[in-house]
């Protein structure tokens, strides 16, 4: 007889194998755990007889199993709020008067600086407890907020402190070139620093997982990027980029000549730029929430992106400054609402195609062999989750095949 | 000695009587209730010495205290979901397909007529209680999904019998001339049924306290909605409208000709609107959910509502097919980024001018003689319950000067 560890019965599963049909779905289905991963999945009426001794077996009462969700880019750890700023901002002042009075990106970098690796921990705890009751599994975590080696340790050492105590998985990303820090006048020479020095020592510590950059007229260009891409690639990291936000620079073909995992922002994202990731199999990653935050009017290339088969991704970018939205059911509606994405394209983007913008091959979709983290919710239809905002749908969470305590 | 029954210590108080300057903010302050009612507040050092033996004592930890927050409009009680009319249009199909597919007002109709009470109550609960999670604690609910008696007075039932059993105050609204029933072909001969029958039976059987139409070419004229508002004046009813949504019809200077309490939406409202509304004191319902989510371009003229000191409200409108938003801080954060509103404003929409546009003038301030509903909220600063979203601030919700269990 065969044995499993877990069974769920009367369940929907979105198994977003979307291959099978619209969101991959089996309706009156069942789902088997053994050893942390699932062992079955199909329609009930052809689960296999099991030891029902040594499983335990739950009712799903019809809601929908959806894998657990994944946010594939964040920057989650930061000291301080901005809250001030937003404030000013709406009473009319302009940005540079913000960035005069010690606003902006600088103002984090100082309170997350300033921040003890207790307070960050605590900070980044609260986030992340957030996002696993909407059924969030899997949290990318950039660096950024020290830009000195001290402080991007830092940050890293938090982000893998959360993994280890925190039941979502955590993936570092070292994002060292978001800004040029107030110690250095020259972006060349900050570049250097990152390269000859910060990069490989942090890596040598074991911190980060993939390296990020943010390809910029306000960033860092496109040569700038190249080169940091290069010490990734002798290191044996993988890279992505924050490119073609504000205009279109090219740091998203950068990111597909390396192979990259994925391209983010991307509204500025031209033809030769999509052929170029859809050759790499780069990930689009869409950021609804900044381009809300920062009204701006550039929608990314939702149909060339189609037309190509690039795979797009949705995720929260919560950080301070840009996207304060600890909320990724929120970024599903924004992607539809403000980007014309299908509620079907909104959920690959924070499951299948999260994953594969982390390189993540065992969770994203429900699976045989695959990692059993799963969501179960009360609705209707998977676009219930897209669709509604407010109502807390979440039912059940699934991690390695035991379910949270939420 | 001072008598209290309860007594909030170390809090910064918003008191939202911004006469006093930005939020009536009173740091270090203190708050004192007898009887449900604020008895005392104002700097901690100035606390009158009460009997400790008969107070219970909290300490606020240097948190927030706001007034209960205030959702002025709301459709809350509904059957059905239109999660699959969002798909079909996300995939392309008209408004008119899905009208003719079943889809758009009239499906929720159908679901709401077909629902138990039972079902209503419980569904209503539910979204009561994400709102109540949220700090909010008055809300009002329309009628209009039934556009026939039994259903109308099914949800007015419904929304009397969540007042009763729910923590948060309900505030209910007769919306009979939302849409046309599909038993009537001509609108003047429903807004007849209205007046003549529908409208006097259920005010006699005490479920209505305010009166609203859907002023607008796809809705109701100003000649019919002047007749609804005859006969609720007569009625002894106050009035409002949805108005000046998609076309400026001149609805909202009709609410003010009216004395009414709040002309609703107002994108299209025009100066001479504006300047009715100021005489009158008729209040100006923001409902950035619905501009949201309609992709709407045409913004609320705040500039003028400004310049004449009509004071702006802001609610979820929450309803399935225009903003089916649970959610009242994402509507602060949606008026300060899409409509432009300064946080003091979108917050003073949810309390004080929120508290105008129901007529109710013990709550929406933190005032002596006051209820003593108040929300304590984890935050450096009050502006940080508008900017970001995801991460619960709320701490402690106290109703008629009782902590609520949440
Ligand atoms: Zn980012
Ligand atoms: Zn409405």
């Amino acid at each position: 007889m065969t044995e499993f560890d877990a069974v769920w019965l009367n369940a929907n599963l979105a198994t977003m194998q979307t291959e099978l049909g619209p969101y991959g779905a089996i309706e009156n289905g069942a789902l088997a755990v053994k050893d942390g991963r699932i062992a079955w999945l199909g329609p009930q009426s052809a689960l296999p007889v099991f030891d029902t001794s040594c499983a335990a077996v739950y009712d799903a009462g019809g809601q929908w199993l959806l894998p657990g969700l994944i946010d594939c880019h964040t920057h989650l750890i930061y000291g301080g709020s901005r809250a001030n700023e937003f404030e000013l901002r709406l009473h009319g002042a302009s940005y540079q008067a913000i960035a005069k009075a010690g606003g902006g990106i600088r103002s984090t970098v100082q309170a997350t600086r300033q921040a003890t690796e207790q307070q960050l921990f605590e900070l980044g705890q609260r986030r992340l407890d957030t996002l696993l009751a909407q059924g969030v599994t899997e949290v990318e975590i950039k660096s950024g907020y020290g830009l000195d080696l001290a402080t991007e340790r830092k940050m890293l050492r938090v982000a893998r402190a959360l993994d280890k105590q925190h039941p979502i998985r955590i993936h570092t990303t070292f994002l060292g070139a978001h800004a040029l820090p107030p110690e250095f006048a020259d972006s060349d020479a900050y570049m250097d620093y990152l390269c000859q020095s910060m990069l490989p020592e942090l890596h040598h510590q074991g911190l980060i997982d993939a390296v990020d950059v943010f390809c910029e007229g306000i960033g860092f260009s496109v040569a700038q990027s190249r080169r940091l891409f290069e010490t990734a690639r002798a290191l044996g990291l993988p890279v992505k980029a924050h490119a073609e936000q504000l205009s279109n620079l090219g740091g998203s073909a950068l990111v597909a000549e390396f192979g990259g995992l994925s391209a983010d922002h991307v509204e500025y994202l031209d033809e030769a730029g999509v052929q170029a990731m859809a050759q790499a199999g780069t990930v689009a990653v869409l950021l609804p929430g900044a381009y809300y935050f920062l009204k701006e009017t550039q929608q990314p290339p939702i149909a060339l992106l189609r037309q190509y088969q690039v795979p797009m991704a949705v995720a929260t970018d919560l950080n301070p400054g840009t996207s304060p939205f600890c909320n990724l059911p929120l970024m599903l509606n924004m992607a539809c609402t403000l980007f014309g994405l299908t509620p079907e394209e909104a959920l690959l983007g924070v499951t299948r195609h999260a994953a594969k913008a982390l390189a993540l091959f065992d969770v994203g979709t429900l699976a045989v062999g695959s990692r059993a983290n799963f969501a179960c919710y009360a609705m209707e239809q998977p676009a219930e989750l897209v669709y509604q905002q407010g109502v807390d749908p979440l039912e059940q969470l699934v991690i390695a095949g035991q379910p949270i305590q939420l």
